[in-house]
């Protein structure tokens, strides 16, 4: 079974609590749940970290090269400025797909740029927890 | 069975024969098939329509918006300038989900921008013929 | 009787029912039938022409020029990218008056900007559809 | 019958003799003779006043906002950097219609952008002094 | 006793009537007798003007060089673009401390910029009508 | 004898009529007969097509792909913001020349950007209906 | 008690040491010394955490919401880059009130822009450590 | 003997007081008995205006045109942003010299862009308080 | 027989043996007999001058005016930041054809820029070394 | 007495022959011819040195530093670009007036940037050859 | 011996495995111990840290300032947005010399602004892991 | 033994003299001679060419390509603006490597800018003199 780590940076935290008009209810675990269980339905074994703290994102995407198939990373506000994220990116062979709940093109001018998405396989956007799920599809086809 | 309508912009009616390092050996026809087949398992019916005209991409987003429960949107080069469209896209009550197979991202500064991004319901971006199949998905989820 | 032409651009069709908000809730017919009456009124002969074709748009100022005192122009969302409109209507000698129902300088800043202004006579913004019917008045007054 | 404040910004007071093939021969005690009388026929009052003073034509909006219905304003210069007149006119509750009598748009670019359009009610842009008497036209049908 | 001159500009003599959303509902004399009381508090005589004139505004900067320990200056909407105020605050040696009732940073984007906090002593942003007591608190630690 | 496509874009039938001091007085007509002349004397079949909407112009650009041995464009206004005609000529594999008439660099600051030029084989710029004899001239020493 | 946090980010443990003409003498000890005993005065229970982390910095964001009254957040130079803060400050709903001790907008060009003013309740810039002091002064208001 | 206005805009009544590193120390009136005297010697009669007040500029260049043969105008900030002064001597027909005691050039960034630039006669810019004498100089020259 | 004069700017001495991908294996010297043959062909005698000092170019073009009926001009590295070469083009009344040999738009941002095209008769790119070809065509057409 | 050198920089030597609409009809040596005369009166020798080529321009700035007691440099075109000039401005001692002819702000935008200007003494500009002799009284006042 | 501290920050770990094209096939030990010899010949005590956290960074930075003689740090993509990383430079007192392996110069725009440079003794950029050597000798000329 | 040219740029000839706050109190002779010694002891013997003027900067850069191995450019401020010297060092196949004695990253805003580095080897700035002499380390290891 191959395995997916789910990664999600600053602030995804609080997923349910932070404008739920935006993000949604349910809470980041109650997402992950249904990550898991479609991953391994499409035959995934999904991991899961986040962390408000750049390096750590980092870090995990650089341990992630070694023994995961991919990377599904909504790299929350790291998005938009974040070169040291893009260059782990970057650096590793594994593919990484790029999600982001809301659709980032209708909110602030900031969250147009995405300095990350050159370096990825691809991106999905604006489907809620769903982009995370379709980010599962997308591995399904890609690997 | 709701009906999904398949819209391919300008140029994209030589997908397979055009910068097949960028898009890809399978003709439209190849995609679409596959893309009706995937639709029918999701319960789809799924409808294509190309156009290099940016008119009749606009007529055709008008008239789904009456018989159709969401439109898959490839606008070709019309995403980086066509307010038309976008206007089009704004003035109806389906969703629309963009999709593009290149990695937008990674190509021209032009290619950055998506006039139409900020008024579709979400986007998938690099996936190749995939990012269609993806968009199906969606809308699984959506509707 | 002089002959005018109103002359509406891509979307404007599905005006009374696109964000009655920012465009009020009658149909373009409903309009037009006003504009014809008070046309009449002050001795115009008004004939109407919608399309979201740009080429249809231009074909139009181009026939206009030969039979029409003037064209009252909306020119949708092509007023903000579609220089080859703008061309038209340097190329032609009758007047042409730009008019817009919302107040374009209020919305998104892409709306800001008109590049046919800079060749029309004047320009008419955000009285609703009562910006058509004050582009009457202004025929009156120019001819 | 309604109040109406005509009020001419910075530099007007030199109609007819400043810049005539751009603004026309006739002064603007002329203009407003053809203002007020067409005014009366359209059932309003229309009251005067003109200054090259910023401050003057803040306090004349802002008193106007008492027993006035409306505010033909041509804020000359000052349209184009006075956020202050902005902000008066965002202030108050009658509608001001601003009025350019040359096109803004086809003169320097720094006459492109005006700062208090998207505070007014609506835009008439380039009939010579007809913009005034159209301005008439509008509060006739916003009134 | 110390003097502080409480210096207000453009439009705020509309305070409590204009936009009670972005500025409450108090009169401008309403906020100036708690500052006056507090201001009574903290060991200051306070002296109040407002003007809509940006004249009026640099002539009290200067005049207050002479008698005063600082001032206490919302320049409203001349403090986007009055390089004069900003020119007049620099030319004298008295502390003047920038306060402004809203949010200038969460409104447009024209609001973003100050062209006379380079030259103030400090800036006081975003607290309503407490803004100004903030900036008495101030003047008792400058002082 | 090998055969090329002189397509012009919007705008282009109106040539001789419109702005003469910029285009000259001769119609498309007159120059056609002369391009076609000049041709034969170079051994090319010249065909001949114009057009004001974009569609046409990208559906013939993909139709000459097959049995043209080049292209000779002028697209008009669409040079300045039509990616869409820029994929269709990146999309083929015969050389395309672009061709202006005036000298698009002395004249308004929207001309200077060509978003074809990057994907043209060559550019002759500004000698008038001599443009398009150039670029046969061009054509025989490409091919 | 009400408690407030008073949050620093990087670089401001080195308060006294660095750059003295801009920062002054007393280290960040003395300062919060000095917070510590004003806040009791005003009622409020002060606690104070700094670090040179981003991660650090936004996980004390999200704790604090849980049983802080409000936090006074000095973010150092991630006021300038870090959208990761300003998403923490967004998704929660006790008052962040911003401080500066250098008035920001009289430094370089960089200092100017604050990414985190528009989701903050208020800005207090420029009176060194009193800026601390004054946002005591302003819970006392706000809360 | 001609009349020259000597026209000086906002803060140049501080002269001698003001940055005296910057502006020297004579005060205007020391300069403007200077000014006096040499535009006697050159056969001037030289009057003299400041005003802190934008209108009160104006309306000194309006009321020039009729007596004077020249203006003679340091606008002081007005420099920068007054477009509505720009537009005043752009009405007028007598020439104006635009005259800077400091380098403007060598100062902030926003003193290196002069609106009234383009439509003055001639700058002299950078030489103290000789550049009023300058400028009486060219006056000797021009007329 | 007219005289033409064949300018080339800084590094085109090295045509050939740089970058050979770009400019092709041909020597400029074996270039210029293949123009001078041509040139010759068609009624002209060419000059041939090459300079990497833009004051040596500048001269050129004075004294070619005396003499020669045109200038066929590749300024190198000069066309994209020379103004003093485009202002010595300005001051002659002998026609100058700019020519590149690479296609300009299609390599650096800064190379889509010739500061130089506007004072140009036309310009002829990315036909290699046949765009000095294609500007004898040229003069033979214009003279 | 004391040494002045008059350096003009590129094109001045075609002084009175380009554009005379705009340079007068007179040429560089009749000008020079008039300073060099009125420089006597005031006590000058002056030293004339024209050059098409920046190198030249430079040295001479360097050569001038030893003898003579200031330098008028209208330096043409370079004035928009030449770092370099302005590099050897800023490494002498002695004072460098900048003299332009033509109102460079009433021209083609990139006339309106000098590089020149900040390490210069003053910059007199747009009274024609008067500008040079106006440099010469500056210099009287300056030394 | 002085000691020097040899600073890396985010993805510099994976040196050798990370675009071995850009960054060469040796390790970060590799490097290192090469760093450690040279440093030894050169009479430095070579101390090294390398973290993918930017805090870490800063804490280092600070640190160093205690017994360091100076830092070599190779910020990685902290270069580029990183003011935090700036301030703790800014705000120590020992020299820190900028180094990186590749030419950022030739890579991505983004990477062609560095924030830090300006706060940095000095830079070496593009000379592979030599960067890091040449630092050494640096120092040996800075100390 | 290799040979290395030290070339240097418009205003190095005045080192010593120039700025000696910003550039040191030794002269390019000076300097020379140190370079000269180092290289010797690293087996290199060096060549010394200043020039003010660009061609024969550029000269000497196509002269040093036949028996060079390499060039130490100092550019002076050439740096920022020719692309000339660009084209000339792209054109030739030895090492550049470029210098700056002053940290131009901390001075003037025009300074941040080298359009010569992405065609270097690489870069040494701030150092001093210093930069020469690691330059030659730089190729010590290079060579």
């Amino acid at each position: 079974m191959k395995k997916l780590l789910i990664l999600n940076g600053p602030n995804l935290n609080l997923m349910g609590e932070r404008e739920p008009g935006v993000y949604g209810n349910e809470s980041l675990d109650d997402i992950n749940r249904q990550i898991e269980q479609k991953g391994k339905e499409l035959g995934f074994e999904c991991h899961f970290f986040q962390s408000n703290w750049e390096g750590a994102v980092i870090d995990q995407i650089h341990e992630a090269r070694k023994e995961y198939a991919g990377i599904i990373l909504n790299a929350g506000a790291l998005t938009h400025y974040s070169y040291a994220v893009r260059d782990a990116i970057a650096a590793i062979h594994i593919p990484v797909v790029e999600v982001h709940c809301s659709n980032v093109h209708a909110r602030e001018e900031f969250r147009h740029t995405s300095v990350i998405s050159p370096v990825c396989a691809g991106s999905i956007v604006g489907f809620g927890k769903n982009s995370y799920l379709l980010a599962l599809n997308a591995f399904e086809m890609l690997l």
